[in-house]
């Protein structure tokens, strides 16, 4: 099987679960317990916390560890939101849903919230968030990288536009961590989240990063783990593993990069080549090096994920959470797709064990399956396939 | 190392280990995915909520998946009391920090809060539910067995008078499960909170049991995982892993519980013929079968539990969780404690892979310790050490 949908989540590296592994066996202790299984407990979680921090250049007292990237947006949603005086958030109209439904509840909660517009290539328009912005601005949210079509923000220059009225600024990196270099302090941003499970790490841990002084209430409440901050017994094993997910990601930057660059740039120019009706989706430049996202005119997304799988090849219409749901993709809209623009998507994201030979077959095997698909499309006629 | 912190948390059990690894290595899909990867994936999840939700008899779709015990009792809590109309909340004064501290936002909140007194031993008395409760009351939680002392309370008891009023009950079972029976049908709970970690499975992942019909707000929110009650990529190995020690704390509930019961006992008279001047804490037969809970007189906790570990014992002297903030315990106070009973406190909870040897040897390494504490204690006059 060759699995390109790496942007959903990624086969976690033998390096991570070895280093995992003594915490479920032998270093079992509880962090908070004064006794040496603790003690090794805590200093795992602290050693993984520098790892965590380096990735992004920050300072490990300003990584909260939590369940995920899901957590971590919530957390900073609600956490600078109800703390400020302020009652008008700003975000854009592609962030991904653990942005979008927790500014819902700020709405209904009585908060106004701006989803700022982008362009067709996904970007917003700094020019909006300043125009937008005012003294009851509490919070603006923003994503480095969309997990759908790839295309990388102007965040240091939001951030700047925000840090001109005092407004803190959140960004989730969730897809651009591992991809591009992220480094807090260059952004100057004020909170950002990170996943573990996009990066070769385990799932069910991720952390926000919390820039020093900057205060939010917490989410989760109980024995004060993390400062006071997320409460419940520290996931140690998975906090190990993540810390090793961050070393090696922060290590291999430059050549995971570059090997996403040439898989997803070969993947690009042969699809577009050989295969008719066809166009690339996001910005050309600015976008994350493993995403690529594509429009099939006559076909359905989820018809070709299904061929695909068949034909052993895993692939995503856009994002895995949104599959629940069965909605038309909110980013493809707000970027001016049309009805049959949006339903013949499919995003296919590289990962650091992918080939060349793999990205050869599976154009062999989408150049077909889109032939067998467009055979009995409705939109055979329109286009004369 | 003698381990005797099992209340803490456990050994993550060897075949717990070997159903875990394939979600790391080889089925690493996102559940939402649908493709073969997903597909693999959101199954393990289905099948390891069959066997959560057997271990307390109930369905799996009354089953939510949360990050831990914490996780599922502020999920409770937050998401009952804002849901219904109510403004009054009934809980004990011997609850879990992850019980009290969500109260005490609740508080913060405009919610009148009672926490019910205790006994000597620890117990919750119901005829003080029926009088507290009235028509503004939203929510009872009371606890199954508390994490210090491992008093038992009458939850049954308890449940029938809430549903007289048409209350809804939540109980946090995290020190139960595993230790004693637990059905939800018998119960005739409306919630329930487990945690992975207490009963020989991998930390980072709890569940909340939620009756059928009961409604509450989602505490996380984003892509809609758990019918839309908490978001975020499920944590596929630890919940696969959560699963299989279920099945295994179900298959060896009689087992395990007696064995627990030998150890226990037989340390509890050791101590109480070969020490003097010391108790032992909670209720003698509602307890749950690991717990034993002293208080030596003369002697400091933490003193105790630092020269325990020197001798390789692993000890508590209540809550890891109460560790962090250094305040005198919360349940011994409630129950009556004085100041120098409560110092003098000492928890030991047996774990299954506990040996009567490690109990035997533990019981000397105790008696060594307390005496050589006793004979620089400042109490040495009072009691003549």
């Amino acid at each position: 099987m060759i699995y390109l949908d790496n942007a959903a989540s990624t086969q976690v590296d033998e390096k991570v679960i070895e280093e995992m592994l003594p915490y479920f066996k032998e270093q079992f202790g509880n962090p908070s317990s004064i006794h040496k299984y603790g003690r090794l407990a805590f200093m795992a979680v602290q050693n993984a916390r520098k790892r965590i921090a380096s990735l992004i250049n920050a300072e490990p007292a300003e990584i909260l560890l939590t369940s995920g990237g899901t957590e971590s947006n919530n957390t900073a949603l609600y956490g600078i939101a109800n703390k400020k005086k302020g009652k008008h958030v700003v975000t854009s109209s592609i962030e991904h849903d653990a942005i979008l439904e927790p500014c819902k509840r700020l709405e209904r909660d009585g908060f106004q919230v701006t989803y700022l517009p982008v362009d067709m290539y996904g970007l917003v328009n700094p020019e909006d968030v300043k125009k937008i912005i005012s003294s009851d601005t509490c919070l603006i949210s923003i994503m480095v990288a969309n997990n759908e079509v790839g295309t990388i923000q102007p965040i240091k220059e939001i951030c700047k536009i925000a840090h001109e009225k005092s407004i803190p600024m959140h960004t989730d990196a969730v897809q651009a961590v591992g991809k591009i270099p992220i480094d807090v302090k260059d952004l100057d941003v004020d909170l950002l989240s990170i996943s573990s499970h996009k990066i070769n790490g385990p799932k069910g841990i991720g952390a926000l990063y919390i820039k020093k002084g900057t205060e939010l209430n917490p989410m989760i409440l109980g024995g004060g783990q993390e400062n006071g901050l997320r409460s419940g017994t520290e996931n140690v094993p998975n906090i190990v593993g993540f810390g090793k997910a961050c070393q090696l990601a922060k290590d291999n930057l430059k050549q995971n990069a570059n090997h996403f660059r040439i898989l997803s740039t070969k993947l690009r120019s042969r699809v577009l080549q050989e295969i008719p009706y066809v166009t690339v989706n996001g910005h050309l430049e600015k976008r994350i090096p493993n995403n690529s996202h594509f429009t099939f005119l006559g076909v359905n997304g989820e018809d070709l994920i299904i061929k695909l799988d068949e034909n052993d090849v895993a692939a995503s219409t856009g994002s895995a959470c949104s599959v629940r749901t069965q909605k038309a993709s909110h980013v493809l809209k707000a970027m001016g797709f049309s009805h049959e623009q949006i339903t013949g998507s499919l995003r296919l994201t590289t990962g650091v064990s992918n080939t060349e030979k793999e990205i050869d077959d599976a154009v062999e095997i989408l150049k077909k399956v889109v032939n067998e698909l467009r055979a009995v499309s409705p939109y055979k006629e329109k286009y004369n396939f």
